[in-house]
Order: structure tokens, then sequence, then C-alpha cells
């Protein structure tokens, strides 16, 4: 079969093909950035305008409690636990990932008093970096870094010393999925504790935090949740955690009783103490919306569409690129690959700004990398094909 | 003349009175709320929609860059630094209050190295004391609480000890506004830095950050600003500290090349380096459509119908509510009113439940404070009196 009629058949077997009906995506456009900026969900702009128009408008101050404003945080928080194998009442939504990786991070160390290691992704996404680097300073401990590939031999070195051990789930670069499970594991033997960014993971691939002993998770939910610009991200703290958990962030929607306005802080009992200032509702209910898209798709049907994606795009890229420049960078092998394809050419930029011209829309990385997501619940293998054959023409 | 007659004179000569259209108040409705959430503006809902329809559905990513969404936390921060009475170049849009003061307090502390004191307003927001005895901690220093009746003696007795004093520049109970000018000259005095939370006083009373040498301010848009619920809060930081700027929440927006995902911090120049994590969007684009409606605005006016209507409620109450157990808790001296009455009352919670449901909407703060906010923008003599007299008929 040419690639074409492979393309035709696997979308046609797609369960999944019915959900980009859930997506604004205008037309004459194949969209592979979701990874970055997912697509518009059908239901935003409706939800949206109700919260403005009747919500705010109308009823005013008291969406605040009948409306149910408050509770969003935890909410959505359980509906994004869903995907992240979490049971409810662990993870919150709000502020950015930034604010959430530092929270967590000075969070977790505080479990661990008297360790002075906190070890760090040597490719993390800069963001995580920085943070981690500030949190450091801020506890007196030594950040180290490693790369994933020797991550847990790192974990190990650092042994008794190691307070926290922080990584990207998937490299925002090379789109590489790595071993939570077992990183979180030798992380526990050395008496540890982990905090995972799962920003391009959630919503791509199956997470299994509560199964994984995962004890913290932070992530963006305007990647593949498709949540919208800068929507609110999301922390996980697993339930053994929560009674003595002591983040720095504490701000007032975590107080037991945020409306008697006591002196002192009082944390709530459970996940809601992880709440922090009044949440950025517009931004929220946006989210929610958009994870209606998500309300009867199990994790595995996204991970095996993904998949089929990823390895269709690289089979187009050995069948029509071969000799044109390009290597594949995200591994071969399904079990390694979150849900992009990244490949290498020295004339990524140049090759990426025509793309985009003519409608394929991905981005790059510097310096010489074309990062292509793959959004299951709207991206088709002719999407894919389309693409690599314009590459082709390209080049 | 009869308090109806003097309200209607003076609603007949205000020059803020058009600028009521400029939001969508529902009828039957008198919302003397808008210090808590503010009133929805007209031109909101359009714009959000815009945003989502337009630059999200169809522009997509691109829209970061094309659709000036990377640099709206620097302009919408200047459209609120005009209301600071501050320079272009020193505020910037995100995140919460309580993630701007608790970034604030840290980056003030920086400024003072070996100076052990934070000082607090005992009465402050509750959020903002939580923050300030998290970042006391994180830094070790000592956590000291003061009234604001001995504010600038207690500035005086840390000496030359004081690192950082906070407070707010109005009393969210009271509606007091507190000398900002004053206790910022004793702070210097004692060799400190001061952190103002301006949550109750932006829109609503006229400021001076540059004039007064104010360091750093922070605040929330949600009330007076009336961008939205959980609008996203500003920070102010002035123009000589930014070289020295060092503030823990170093997230990639404030790098000075972001997108070169480089592995260390690199701040960007100036305000710049104050963003962090990727902005809420939605929520920043609703924020920035409702600063529309003081743009022609000068704070002076402002000013002089909010103190029009706050001398005019105590009037009404002196007139109609004699005997009736009600307290003007709000200062009687102009000078010393920010934008809102507080009555008090035994009875607080309940008057207030029967005002609500016929549509006069206050708010109370425990144990017996009925609080009226007096947006200048929207509220009218008239509305006060009603409510007055409904009081009136409730006692």
């Amino acid at each position: 079969m040419t690639t074409a009629e492979i393309a035709a058949k696997l979308d046609a077997h797609d369960p999944l093909a019915p959900a980009r009906d859930r997506f604004l995506l205008p037309a004459g456009t194949v969209y592979l950035d979701g990874n970055s900026l997912g697509a518009l969900p059908a239901k935003v702009a409706r939800t949206v305008g109700h919260t403005i128009t009747k919500q705010w408008g109308e009823d005013l101050i008291t969406s605040w409690f009948r409306g149910g404003w408050l509770r969003l945080p935890l909410t959505v928080g359980d509906r994004i636990g869903r995907l992240l194998g979490a049971g409810p009442g662990q993870t919150v939504v709000g502020d950015t990932t930034s604010v959430q990786l530092f929270n967590a991070l000075i969070a977790a160390a505080r479990l661990r008093p008297g360790r002075r290691v906190l070890l760090m992704d040597a490719g993390g996404f800069p963001t995580d970096r920085y943070l981690a680097a500030s949190a450091a300073r801020l506890l007196g401990l030594e950040l180290r870094e490693a790369p994933m590939d020797r991550f847990a031999e790192a974990v190990r070195a650092a042994g008794d010393q190691l307070a926290v051990a922080t990584a990207s789930a998937v490299d925002f670069r090379t789109g590489e999925l790595w071993d939570l499970a077992g990183l979180t594991r030798a992380t526990h033997d050395a008496g540890g504790v982990v905090v995972w960014d799962l920003s391009h993971a959630t919503g791509a691939v199956p997470l299994a935090l509560d199964r994984d002993g995962i004890d913290f998770a932070v992530g963006c939910s305007y990647k593949f949740l498709s949540g919208g610009p800068g929507a609110p991200a999301y922390g996980y703290v697993a339930r053994r955690h929560h009674d003595r958990l002591d983040h720095p962030l504490t701000g007032w929607h975590g107080h037991a009783d945020p409306f008697a306005m006591e002196p002192s802080y009082r944390p709530a009992d459970g996940i809601a103490r992880y709440r922090s200032g009044t949440p950025h509702i517009l931004s929220l209910v946006a989210l929610d919306a958009a994870l209606d898209a998500f309300c009867d798709v199990e994790p595995e049907q996204i991970r095996a569409k993904s998949l089929s994606l990823s390895a269709f795009f690289i089979d187009c890229v050995d069948e029509h690129l071969a000799g044109r420049g390009f290597d594949v960078v995200t591994p071969r092998e399904p079990q390694r690959r979150g849900s992009q394809v990244t490949l290498r050419h020295k004339d990524a930029e140049e090759l990426m700004a025509t793309l985009i011209e003519r409608g394929f829309i991905g981005d790059v990385r510097p310096p010489n990398l074309l990062r292509f997501g793959l959004n299951a619940l709207y991206v088709s293998h002719a999407d894919v094909l389309a693409t690599v054959r314009e590459l082709h023409a390209l080049t």
C-alpha cells in the first residue's frame, strides 16, 4: 500500500475520529502545534460567554458561592486527575506551572528535612530549571543536574542526601517519554520524594500517579488538554502527604475557613489547602469546558491513536524524506515516545517558517529541531502525511 | 433640602454619571459590592469572545507574537500604572495577589541583607498575613505585627533591623485610607523598604507611587478595576530597584530571551524580568477591556465622586438610621476614607442577607460589619439613598 492508502485506512478505522468535531480548526490548516497551544474546543466560547454575561454580569458576587466558582480549582482538578490516574481529592487547578512547581518543590523538600540535595533533569523545560534553582537557594539545598539517561544513577549517587528529584515526564525537545514508575521507585529507594512535570504528558500518554506512588506532580493545561492560552496549571499531591503538606504559597483560598478572615493560616483539610490566591475564573471555566472533549475518552484510546500517528509519521519520513537532511530525534521504540515527533534539520527555522505560511503549523526549538505535536483528538493520519509531503516539496 | 433632593442634585451634576453606561448592571439591583467583585464592563464579553474565536481558534499559536499576547503583562501593567501614579515600565500584570505579594516581599528583603525584621500590618487582609509569615520563615526573618495606627512607631522601633514594612493602603474592613507617603518616608528613614497592597485603593483613590518613593506595590484588579472574577493581580517595582531586582519566581517569561530556552536564568532588562509563568490570557484580555472604562477618567475625578458618595452615605445614615443600632466605622474625615462605607450592627449577617434578597448587594465581614463599596464609575447618590432607606425599613 502507498502511504496515502495507509493513512486513509488508519483514519477510516480510527475510533477517535469523531472527536475532531469537538474542536474548531480553521479550514486549510494542519495543526501540529497542539503540544504548545491546543486547538479551540467548540464549547469554550459559549461557556465563557455565559460566565461573563450571566454569572459575572447578572449574578455578580453571588457566583462565588451559588455559581460554584469557589470550588472550581477542586472540581476541575478532579477532572484532570482522571487523566493523571489520580483518585479524587488530590489535584488542584490554579496559577502557572512555574508557580505550581516552585510551591511543590519547597513542599516536597520540607518532607525530607536534613537532606540537602535537589536533583533536577538537566534537559528540563527552562522555567522548571529556573524555579528549581530558586527553590534550592531559598532552602539552602545543593542543586544537582543530571541528564535523564543517567538520572537513576544520579539518584543513587545522592543516596541518603537526596531530598527531592524533579524532572519532566516527556522531553519538550525530543518528545522522549521517561520511565516515571522506575525513576520514582529509585527515588523512593534513596528515601527521596519526586516532583514530576507532566506538561507534555497529560492528555497525551496514560499516567498512573496513584499506582506509581508519585508524590507530587505539576503541569500545564494549555497543551494537550486544550485549555486555552495560559490556561491555569495543576498540582497533584498524593493523599498520604496531605496531613503534613507544608507549602509556601499559603493563600487565603487554602485556609480552613477563608471567609472567617482569621489572623493566622489554618490549613484546610486535604488537597483544599493546596489552593492559594483567588482563582482566575475566566481562564478556569474555559479549561473546564475544554475538558468536556475528554469526557468519554479513555487515556488508553488516546495512547493507541497517538502511537499510531507518531509511528506513521516516522514511516512517512523514512519513505518520503530519506536523503534530505532530516534525522528523526524522537525514539522509534513506541514505549519511549510521548505524543510528538521531532526532526533535526540544519534549516529548521527556515523550513518551519515556510510550512507555517502554507498552513502546516508546528514549531521549532533551538538550534535545529522541528517539532510536530500529535493531539489524538483532532490530528489525522492524513494530516501527518500532508505535512511530510510538504516537507518533501520544500527540500 | 431632603436627602432625596440632595441625591438628585448631586447625580445631576456628576461629571462621571455617563460612565455608568460603560457597565452592564442588572435591572433592579443596587450594586455596592464592587470593592469585592467589580461590575461587568460592557466591552468585556465582545473582547474575550474575539480572543477565543479569532485569536485562539483561528490564529492559534501565532497569537503569542502577532496577536500581542506575549506583551500583555507589560502593556496592561502600564495601563494600571497610570492609575497608580507610576510611569511606564514599572508595573507587570499576572498571577494572584497572594503570589505577587510573596514574590515582592522576598525581593524587597533581598535589597536589605543583614536586616532581620519583616513588619506587617496587624489588620491586613488574611492572604497578606499568611504570605508574609511564609516569606519571613523562608528567609529566616522575624515577623512583627503592628496595628496601622501605631505602624510608624513600630517602624522606628525596628530601626536599623527593619528590612521590609508591608501593609494595605486601605483597610478592607473599615475602609480607612492610610498615609502611604508618610509611612513610606518613615520606613525609608529607618533604612527599610516598603511593599504596599493596593487592592482596595487602585481605581478608587489617587495614588502617586513614583512621587511618594514607594518601592514595591501589589494589588488585585477584580475590585475597583472591574477586571473580572479572579482577574490577574499586578506588581509594581520602582525603576531604581530594577537592576538589583532579585525575586524568587523566576519564570521563563522573565528571561532575557525566553525562546532561546537557555539552561540558566538570565533576567530581562527592566520590569520585564518581573514576569513569571505563561500569562492567563483570557483573564488578562478581560482586564484589558475593562480598563477602557477608565480611559478618559482622571483619578482626581474618581476621588471627588467617591468622597461625595461616602459623605452622602454617612449623612444619610445620620439622618435616617439614628437610634437603630448602626455605628459608622469608616472615618468621617474625608482624607482618611477609601471608597467604601462600613457600618457596625449586631445583626449584620441577617440584615445583609435580606438586603441582598431585595436587590441591594453589599457584603459582611466578621463579626458584625456591613460593607458597602462605592465605585465612582457606576454608583449614584440615588443608589446610596435607596440602600439606606432599605436599611431603615429593615430595622
